[in-house]
């Protein structure tokens, strides 16, 4: 969809036309009630589930959860992916080319927050004709997206799920973004973040960054039973080459990301992702920054999440309780860290299952009324 | 004090002839019992305690706890600070001139193991004259090694005092050394490790490996009350500049550690760090790994340290007592995480304190009988 009307950003910069690209899944309704938002997270995209026709390896990032019959059901409901402006697959981005000056924007692409996000998604939502969505969800940056969206427009959210995710940044988090910005933001390939221009990428910043990422989207329990201490190859080497699993594991991560991942896009994702601070505006009061929320909420945590812990949600569900808001709250006693939330985890998706066909029967009964 | 004698290494390699720095407080007794070895952590050095004349910032990295009346009294004991092999402050380390080829050793020094480093201080002490110490001492790397001091030579420490450790590290603390270690490797002033011909030092490499480093050590609530979401200027810039307070002080401790750190240093104790594992060689099997030790132990470990969590000091608590050794085991709250062990806290001090009371208590006994 390209958007031709500027669409003015948080830091009072403003990008003049742009393009998102969007996936949607199922059939919105007549009374066009049945539509659901799903936001994405740091690397992923508006390809949210099923495959592309010839390529079997082009699985949805959250095709565990929403499909025919899953949680999110698109034989019931209208899903809808959306690629992140600033993002790099497909939505304009700092390697478009910027209309003033006929190179990749670059360092020249502004910086965007989440509530920005928010505000285009909003637009899309305008051309598809959906008023109101049935439900706009989301974990971890995407969870965000979906809090953020009952503030920005209260009476265009019926449910909000906010998934593994927090109402800001401690100063850890922010930490690690950090060091994986100064990783890329060193790296001499990224050129000011002018490097298309050179035909290179800042590749070892970014396997850096990536690798960081994944340290703590993982939970230390877990990363022991997974790797433990195993070598490669059952003995030292006395070098400084890969010797045990976690240590190739990483770097195949990172090599992976770094073939398709965009420099730029990761410092404006993190730098979103640090600048999210809705009770910012309040003195740091979230019951203020949630009073004029009318959605209802579904919250869900892992306990073994140390990127976003339980506090984070717990947090969040007080907040809303406070102003008076129905949430459902699970914390899901799971293995996996941070990374749960893109899990196959079977009482995780009993717990989003029901909660959609509560939705479903919610707009089944407005409908009929 | 210069060695000529090859010291073997775990490798296989070994050092023809070596220099190890180190310094001495207090005075050695007449029977040459009240010998403390004091081991140091990753970036620390020979110098533990005081000042050196003329220099008032000198102050040695463990000056809380060593020195007259300290817990560690000088004024009793007969206090070592060596700076191990590998390092950069003195001790022969990659800078140096390997006599082979005339030129620093760079990517050719050998790669050393705890256990290596044991067995070089053992031969300070033999030139010494200390047939055994009264307490081999370390925290977090310092540990391991009097941990290994007393599995090594078993009846040369009386007392090994062994604080913020682990027997051995997990995949999270590899995973988070080998990614310090990549942005060093990575960095192209590193040239494979012979940077000291290019005049040049791998400071983006050092300084993202600090920064990572640093988040390791604090704790996250430590973190969130001394930086929060401070933000330096007052609000949000919009761009990827140091913006919050964690910014600034990681970006000023990177700057400060690439200034005086050496690269190949930081490839070597990590990597130290990550061999360590004496139960490897008995199938994981610390009981039995502990089955030789006849020395009494002090183990202390912080509730927010989640580098070396307290579970890991349990750990090895559990394995000395299934071998009847006797344990004294202090877990203190507090709220600094792994730099605990470096801070002043009264109650961590009093235990130590009070463990070295008995530490002289006992040796004047053996003394009189």
């Amino acid at each position: 969809m390209h958007f031709t009307e500027p669409l003015v950003l948080q830091s009072g910069a403003s990008i003049a036309n742009y393009t998102l690209v969007y996936e949607t899944y199922g059939e919105l309704n007549a009374d066009r009630s049945n539509a659901v938002l799903i936001c994405h997270a740091l690397n992923a995209s508006h390809h949210v589930a099923g495959l592309y026709e010839g390529d079997p390896r082009s699985t949805g990032w959250w095709d565990n959860m929403v499909g025919p019959g899953k949680a999110v059901d698109t034989d019931r409901f209208f899903v809808i992916g959306v690629n992140n402006l600033g993002s790099c697959f497909g939505s304009t981005g700092p390697m478009n080319t910027n209309p003033e000056t006929g190179k990749p924007y670059g360092a020249d692409f502004p910086v965007l927050t989440v509530e920005d996000w928010v505000n285009a998604q909003a637009r899309l939502a305008d051309v598809l004709g959906i008023e109101k969505f049935a439900a706009v969800m989301g974990g971890s940056l995407g969870g965000m997206q979906a809090l953020a969206w009952s503030m920005q427009y209260p009476d265009r959210v019926r449910h909000a799920v906010v998934i593994a995710s927090t109402a800001r940044l401690s100063a850890q988090n922010i930490a690690f973004n950090d060091v994986a910005r100064q990783a890329i933001l060193s790296d001499p390939d990224f050129h000011g973040g002018d490097f298309y221009a050179y035909g290179v990428v800042p590749k070892n910043g970014l396997r850096v960054a990536r690798m960081i990422g994944h340290i703590t989207y993982l939970s230390n329990d877990d990363m022991s039973e997974k790797f433990g201490r195993e070598l490669r190859s059952g003995e030292y080497k006395f070098g400084y080459g890969v010797e045990f699993e976690i240590e190739s594991y990483l770097h195949y991560q990172g090599e992976k990301f770094s073939a398709y991942f965009d420099a730029n896009t990761y410092l404006l994702i993190t730098r979103a992702l640090d600048y999210f601070d809705p009770a910012a505006q309040y003195g740091g009061d979230l019951d203020k920054a949630l009073a004029g929320t009318r959605a209802q909420y579904l919250l869900v945590s892992f306990t073994t999440d140390w990127r976003f812990s339980p506090e984070c949600s717990r947090a969040i569900v007080r907040s809303l309780i406070s102003n008076g808001r129905q949430v459902t709250y699970a914390e899901i006693d799971a293995p996996h860290g941070h990374d749960a939330f893109l899990l196959d985890d079977e009482r995780y998706h009993e717990v989003v299952r029901a909660y959609y066909e509560r939705i479903w029967h919610e707009i089944g009964k407005d409908g009929r009324s």
